[in-house]
């Protein structure tokens, strides 16, 4: 590497500007005001009905231990020219905020808070970059794999991406909110001793050019594994592979444990078919099909549709790049800053896009569970003074369509968000990833299927109480009011 | 996290199976057996005519590393139950291989090594998985950032992706790619510590909403900082953010340097063209135009068309991700293995697709440069005793169309591949990465137009020489014949 600088701390993964802002906060005064910012994303990525959030334990590893390094203080010094003042300031900087946060595994909507940082103005936005960038990226898998893990239903489903991911960091994580979303394992090795989460895989085409001999090669895996999935394309399917692994299996008998095989390329409908076949008239019918391949929802799905004959998946590329929608887009606005007199106020981004709009004020969000039928009316976003469970009835109505509207009564209202990190603290213990797992199953419970079909799902309501609505009208007719003032005084 | 074991090494970012195939090599006692690998990819990305290789130093360092930890062996052996004398085995297993690889910057053609390894079976084998992983998304990010740059020409451009990067090492290697890919800066300051490479930013919406005035956050922000480029699109770009740009740098004169303005949001095309002709009217002939704003080659070009005024670009979430194809799919293949007596003999991997049938045998790449116009014909693969320099004139002819050929007489045979570890030592010192900008940029030269045009670039030849070309014809003939005599003894 180029560099005199040590890769040894993450607080200078961040936008140069948040350093920026950073420096005039801090020079001005207003750096420890507090300010209350909203990570959310503006749309379901996939066309999906609803995603799954992750990201948060690495979160709250990053804040622990948010701190400038010897050489991070370094660079901004010699290389950027960063003041002394202003690098003294830095030097003894943490992270002393308080953080609220959805558990991973929720499921999660557009438009409403995934986490919700209280904290000082100049540590929320040092912050801002790498928050994205984690939960971008760990929602946006988790979620893929739970769309994909909708089609392959009880079928087994294996991740088996690495190679293709973006980088060694998209590798392991995308591997863990793959498991998050619903899969039952990885082929990453250090994903499973990182995350606890089952590993699998046995060998590549490599192992049998290596032998020069598909038939040899699969006696020489069986030798040492017991456990056996031959993969069976390197040369020909039908004509050498499976009569290979079924000659071996025959041969071995109970010595091994026969498992099945792998389909890795192909006309993998047809080829599925006639070793299933194959295998049966070998009396091998316990024998499972494990097929990977560019596979996706939409393959898997076209598979099923022509009888494929499949017992478990293996997929990679389109899972762990999230191919057809490679990002999610997630935001990080500021909704609420303390003013000179030491109180509160709401702030708002405008845009000419009504749906752009930031949502004002610091808020809470409820699920809303109907208590006759155990399903979810939808998500109810409230100033953090109200509280729906203590009404008879609330009015749900759309935040952009408002006259769709429906009232809702006989309900429980789940408060979503967790507090995770108390003034600087990290008191939020994360669950294994198996949890978060059994967490997101057990939460598409509460959904009705019309959310969760894969294709045109009905939209799942994520509205605004009266006074979150009244207050978001009431700031953007003060952002008119002062734009119409400075037209005035051109 | 809900692990006993530390991140202290890459060595287990593999994938699963190639570990299960280590062991059976080690307990056949092929797993010295001399190896020879070829890394490369099939189809080029985004339909662009070349692309620009990254991610040899990362290699480098993770070569020169490899070695499994105390941890990854208590792992294999504690949760993935791996018997005690493999397990010994893999305590003292270093790489003692060799690699011949291109430079970082080099453009490169599908169907070509990139990298050829040179190791034995077993070494060779483990580092697939990271090998692919690097390669994969660095090249995909240096070509992605080359075909922008091509349309973006001599004006400013950034790279501004990170908070929708795929988790962080994509952040900072894709910062890294995009500099190479041809970018002036990235607004990473952790890949600018890392990299020594530029780092550009100024200051977010976010600071506007905390001072809750936008012409008192411009003020702030001029307060500290010499250089200015005010974001002017948080209220209303034309009726408050202009003006208030304009009004603050009229008052500030001298006293900062007015870079000019960023426009992050509505219609590009228009507002700059409105905001060129007010900073115009003011005065400010040399205030920039900076545009942001999910852009890529498709809509800079069609800016431009439009007529947009624009001095600089910050491209973010298309670029940093490969927003239109995220994945490069190389693949590593085994193109010939020592035998039981210790000679070379070429494999091959046969399928259904012609153009997926892999290239057998140890190889070398030349590129063909004409030397009355200094322009390339194309590559030419060679077997390795072949040399295409002392040849009068060489026959270039396709590799799947063979009647599509050409003979080529004076030129100039350069090697593609350097010697970058020898017997397990690294051997090169990679450039900084501004010179691999640099030879990207002086490569591109030798390129002719037609193959670097975004929108259906001509075919670059990528051709292999007769005796390679007949070589492959032998092995896939061997394996038709092998598969012949099993199914005769089905």
């Amino acid at each position: 590497m180029k560099s005199n600088y040590a890769d040894d701390s993450l607080t200078l993964h961040t936008d140069l500007y948040q350093i920026n802002m950073a420096e005039s906060y801090w020079a001005d005064g207003v750096h420890n005001r507090k300010a209350v910012f909203e990570l959310y994303f503006r749309k379901l990525p996939f066309g999906n009905g609803y995603a799954v959030f992750a990201g948060l334990e690495r979160i709250l590893q990053y804040l622990k231990d948010f701190r400038f390094s010897e050489s991070d203080i370094a660079f901004l010094s010699e290389e950027l020219g960063y003041k002394d003042d202003f690098i003294a300031y830095l030097k003894n900087l943490t992270f002393t905020g308080s953080v609220y946060s959805v558990k991973e595994g929720e499921l999660v909507f557009a438009n409403e808070p995934l986490l919700r940082i209280e904290a000082p103005l100049v540590e929320a936005q040092l912050i801002e970059t790498a928050l994205l960038n984690i939960v971008n990226y760990q929602t946006l898998i988790a979620t893929k794999a739970s769309r994909i893990k909708q089609i392959i239903k009880n079928e087994g489903s294996a991740e088996f991406g690495s190679r293709r991911a973006q980088e060694m960091d998209a590798a392991i994580w995308g591997s863990r909110a793959a498991i998050i979303g619903g899969f039952d394992s990885t082929s990453n090795v250090r994903a499973g001793k990182l995350f606890n989460i089952p590993v699998s895989g046995t060998h590549a085409h490599a192992m049998v050019q290596a032998y020069r001999n598909e038939y040899e090669a699969f006696h020489s895996y069986a030798k040492r594994h017991k456990d056996c999935v031959f993969l069976v394309d390197t040369y020909n399917t039908l004509k050498s592979g499976v009569p290979n692994a079924i000659r071996v299996a025959k041969e071995l008998g109970d010595k091994i444990n026969f498992v099945g095989i792998r389909l890795d390329s192909g006309d993998i409908a047809f080829l599925s078919k006639e070793a299933r076949r194959m295998l049966d008239e070998a009396g091998f019918t316990d024998a499972k099909i494990i097929v990977s391949n560019d596979l996706d929802e939409y393959t898997i799905l076209n598979l099923k549709a022509q009888g494929a004959k499949v017992d478990s998946w293996g997929i990679g590329t389109k899972l762990i790049t999230a191919y057809d929608q490679p990002a999610l887009g997630a935001v990080y606005k500021l909704v609420s800053i303390e003013n000179e007199a030491g109180e509160m106020e709401d702030t708002i981004k405008i845009t000419a896009n009504a749906e752009k709009v930031s949502t004002p004020g610091l808020k809470k969000v409820y699920r809303i569970i109907n208590r006759e039928n155990g399903k979810a009316e939808g998500d109810y976003i409230v100033m953090a003074d109200e509280n729906p469970q203590v009404q008879e009835r609330i009015k749900m109505f759309h935040p952009v369509h408002t006259f769709i509207s429906k009232f809702v009564t006989n309900f429980d209202a789940k408060e979503m968000h967790v507090k995770v990190v108390s003034e600087g603290k990290v008191i939020y213990n994360s669950p294994s990833v198996w949890e978060m797992k059994q967490y997101a199953l057990e939460n598409l419970e509460l959904l009705w299927d019309e959310y969760k079909r894969s294709m045109n799902p009905e939209e799942y309501p994520v509205d605004l109480s009266k006074k979150c609505w009244d207050n978001k009208m009431r700031n953007i007719e003060e952002v008119r009011n002062m734009v119409h003032d400075i037209e005035e005084n051109l």
